[in-house]
C-alpha cells in the first residue's frame, strides 16, 4: 500500500514514519511505500530507507501533482502552528485552509478517475487539535472538554482545524475520503528547538533543563493542560486510522487520550526523574502573548471515544520524561550528570 | 451609511432591503445608500429607490470590487441552497465557502486602508442557517437544538454554513470586521415558485393551495420543523445587527427564533384560516431523497440567546399564513373563493 505523510518531516510526522516502517504494514496491508510532504527535508534515517519518497515544497503546491496518484491512506500532519497564525493571518489561512481544501480536492479527484471505480476511498487522518476548544462569552468552556463539547475556538489555528474536520466530514460523507479527525493534545516532550507554537514551552521546560541548559515558563505553576507523549499520540493516530468507520463512529473529530497535567505537577516530575538542580533552571518570566493564548486553551480534556478504540493517555508526567530521555539516546544518569 | 447586501435580490434580501429603506436608518444612523448583489436582477420597487444601487453577477466574481469601497454594514444572505449543493459539490464550495472567504478578505482589505484607520470596523450579519445541525452516529442531536447545541452538520450547505460562522467569529476576533452568525430556520411562507431547496415544500404546501394549485408533500404529517416567517426573519437579522457586541455575546453563532410546527399542524392551520378545500389540495407522495435530508434536520429549536435580545417566535402558524395572505395582496376571503 501506499502512504503520503503531509508534514513528514516533522516531528510527529517523522516519528509516525519510523513506526510504520518498523511496523511494515498497516490496516494488516503491507507497506510498499510511504511519501513524506514536507517543507523541510526528511530525515536522513528515513531517506536511507528504499520504500521512502520525500518531496520537498509547500503543500499547497504539492497538491496539483497528487491529482493523479493513487494512496491508500493519508495522514494529513501538515500545519502552520498556533504561534505563526496569529502573527500572520494570511499565511495561516494558506497553510491550514487552503492546503486541506487543496488535498482533499486531489484526493476526491482520484476517486473520481476511471480506473477508481470499486476501489475504496482514500483514507485519511486529520490531525486537528485541542485548540479548537476555547472559552466564549456565550458559550463557558468546560473545565474538562470532551468529545461532545461545542468548540469555540479563541485562534485562528484553533478556527482553522475545526474548519478542516468539517471538510473532512463533509467530503466523507459524499464518499470521496474515508476521513477522520483526531484532536492531539499538547504533545510533549518534543526534542529540537523551541517553535512558533504558543504551547512550545510544555516541552522546553523539560527538554532545556535536562541538557543543561535555562528554560524560561511563560505562565504560572497552576496551569493546566492536556498533554499526550509523542509515541501515544503515534499510537493514536495510527489506531484513528485502523479503526473501521462503525468503531470510529460518526464523522465528528474525537479526541485523543489525554494526561491532565499542570506545570508544578510537570516540574515534580523532572524533578523526581532528574534532580533538583535540572529543576531549578526552569525561570519564570511571564509573556502576557503567550499566557492570553495558554489561558484560553482548555485546562484538561477527556477522551471518551478514543479509550472505546482502547486507547490510553499516559500513567503520569514521570513516564513522559523518561520517554523522552529513553528517546534522546542519553542515560537519566548521564542527564543528571548535566546538572 | 453605506449598507450591502449580498443575495439582495432574494426572498429574505429583497425584505430586508425594503425593510431598511421604509425605517431609514440603522444602528440610529441615516441609511444613505444600499448596495444589492446578487446573480438575479433586483426588485423594480427597489430599483426605483435612489438609494439603492443593484450589481448583478456572481458574488466571488464581485468581491475584487469590494476591496476599496467603505460600507459600514454588510448582510451577507448569499448561498447555494442545500438540494444545489448536493447535487453540485463545487458549485456549494464557491458559492458558500469561497465566495464567503472572498467577501471576508475584502472587508478585511478595508479595514487596512489608509483612510479607515480609527474608523469602527464594518457590521457583518451572516445568515447562517438551522441546518448545521444533524444527527451524526457519534453526538445524537437532541430533539430541540440550542445555541450551545454542538452542530454536526449532515449536508454540505449546513458544513459549509458552519465553516462561514467559524470565519466570521475570527476575523471578528482579529478586529478585521464586526461579525455576528444568526441561524435562520426554514423561512415559510416563501412567495413564488419552489426553489432548489430541500425545504422548499414546507412553503410549497401552503402557497400553492391557497393560489388553486395542487401541492406536492414529500414528507409524513408527523415531520416536525422549526420555522419563521419572513417578517421575523429580517427583524431577527436588523436586531443582531443593532446590538451592541455585549448584548450579542461572544463570537458564537446565535439562533434566531423558531416555532416548531409538524407538517400537521402547519395544515391544521391551512384549513383554519383557508378552509378544508384549499387544504385538500395537498397530495402526499413520497420523495425519498427530501425525506433523507429532511431526516437529518432539527425537530425544533430554542433560541435563548435571540430572546435576551428581545426576539421572539411567531404565536402559531396561522398567524404566519395570514402574514403570507396579507404580503401578497390577496384576502383570505379571495384565496377562499379559489377554492
Amino acid at each position: 500500500m501506499n502512504i503520503l505523510i503531509t508534514g513528514g518531516a516533522g516531528f510527529v510526522g517523522t516519528r509516525l514514519a519510523r513506526t510504520l516502517l518498523q511496523r511494515g504494514s498497516l490496516d494488516g496491508r503491507a507497506i510498499a511505500r510511504i511519501v513524506l510532504a514536507d517543507q523541510a527535508p526528511a530525515q536522513a534515517d528515513l531517506l536511507a530507507d528504499s520504500r521512502v519518497e520525500a518531496r520537498v515544497g509547500p503543500l499547497l503546491a504539492q497538491c496539483e501533482g497528487l491529482r493523479d496518484e493513487a494512496f491508500d491512506g493519508v495522514f494529513h500532519l501538515a500545519s502552520a502552528v498556533s504561534g505563526e497564525c496569529e502573527a500572520d493571518f494570511d499565511l495561516g489561512l494558506r497553510s491550514n485552509l487552503d492546503s486541506t481544501r487543496a488535498l482533499l480536492d486531489a484526493l476526491r479527484h482520484r476517486a473520481s478517475l476511471p480506473g477508481s471505480t470499486g476501489a475504496p476511498a482514500t483514507k485519511l487522518v486529520f490531525s486537528s487539535s485541542v485548540a479548537v476548544f476555547g472559552p466564549d462569552a456565550a458559550v463557558p468552556m468546560p473545565p474538562i472538554v470532551t468529545d461532545t463539547t461545542l468548540p469555540t475556538p479563541q485562534t485562528s489555528y484553533g478556527s482553522h482545524k475545526h474548519i478542516c474536520e468539517h471538510l473532512v466530514a463533509d467530503y466523507s460523507r459524499k464518499g470521496y475520503i474515508d476521513g477522520r479527525s483526531a484532536r492531539l493534545m499538547t504533545v510533549t516532550v518534543r526534542p529540537g528547538r523551541p517553535n512558533g507554537a504558543a504551547s512550545s514551552f510544555f516541552s522546553g521546560i523539560i527538554r532545556e533543563p535536562l541538557a543543561g541548559l535555562e528554560s524560561v515558563c511563560p505562565v504560572g505553576l497552576e496551569v493546566a493542560h492536556p498533554v499526550s507523549s509523542p509515541q501515544r499520540t503515534v499510537e493514536g493516530l495510527i489506531a484513528v486510522y485502523e479503526a473501521s468507520r462503525q468503531a470510529y463512529g460518526g464523522r465528528t473529530a474525537l479526541n485523543l487520550p489525554a494526561l491532565n497535567v499542570t506545570v508544578a505537577q510537570m516540574l515534580d516530575a523532572l524533578e523526581a526523574v532528574a534532580g533538583p538542580a535540572v529543576r531549578a533552571r526552569v525561570r519564570f518570566d511571564r509573556d502576557e502573548r503567550i499566557a492570553a493564548i495558554v489561558a484560553n486553551w482548555p485546562t484538561g480534556a477527556r477522551a471518551d471515544r478514543a479509550a472505546a478504540l482502547g486507547l490510553q493517555p499516559e500513567a503520569n508526567f514521570a513516564d513522559i520524561i523518561r520517554q523522552y530521555i529513553a528517546d534522546s539516546g542519553a542515560t537519566p544518569g548521564a542527564l543528571k550528570g548535566l546538572a
